[in-house]
């Protein structure tokens, strides 16, 4: 294993290579990826396209090389008839997914009380603006 | 509490107003700040803006009334002299830059070893454009 650039990663410095990587895996379709991905022995890639709304055909296959070069995510060809490629998370990024699955259902679970503090915010912004104006 | 538009919160439903909020978390900033505050009474702007590296005071701000907005950050502006702005957790919040929290500190623990994909990936990549060139 080579030197890492970073002596004491930390992602709180701007060129420190952690942050990348940080982005990679919090990306808004590489959160999606990875959270999809697991549980799952492997998915083809029109699976994965069909199961993410509104993610693109490039942006699916950029995010998923990405990942690939990390080495989160594991690429597959099969050299079947019709040949296709399978997809599926490395022991790395079964980790990362995890994360990232645990903070999505988080999300969902507290989306009601975060819808409710944002109407509370623009009633309030629109009074002071009412005030003021 | 008002109704929620979305039933069943679904982050891979591309209208689905928890894919926005997960949006939030993980923004690049929206990561950096939420798990800067983690553990902090409260922090000062310029607090903030000086420990996380290559942050832009509009980006600052803009991603402080994101979280503010959603229920994640307090702000209470001091009328001291001279008069400053304290940020913090609420305890929603909270849960969030716990998230984020360990993912930053698993990514800076990762590093050498995604570093080395990185490497042995472009290795293979320019082998192969060779071979093929």
């Amino acid at each position: 294993m080579g030197v890492s650039p970073c002596e004491n990663p930390d992602v709180n410095a701007a060129n420190c290579p952690s942050r990348s990587v940080l982005e990679h895996v919090t990306s808004r379709w590489g959160v999606l990826l990875l959270a999809r991905l697991l549980g799952e022995e492997s998915l083809r890639f029109s699976e994965l396209r069909r199961s993410i709304g509104g993610i693109s055909e490039k942006m699916l296959a950029q995010t998923l090389q990405t990942l690939e070069r990390d080495g989160f995510v594991r690429r597959e060809a099969r050299p079947v008839i019709p040949p296709h490629v399978d997809y599926s998370l490395t022991p790395l990024g079964e980790e990362a997914a995890r994360q990232v699955w645990d903070l999505a259902r988080w999300v969902e679970r507290s989306l009601p009380e975060v819808l409710a503090t944002q109407r509370r915010y623009d009633e309030r912004r629109r009074k002071a603006a009412a005030t003021t104006g």
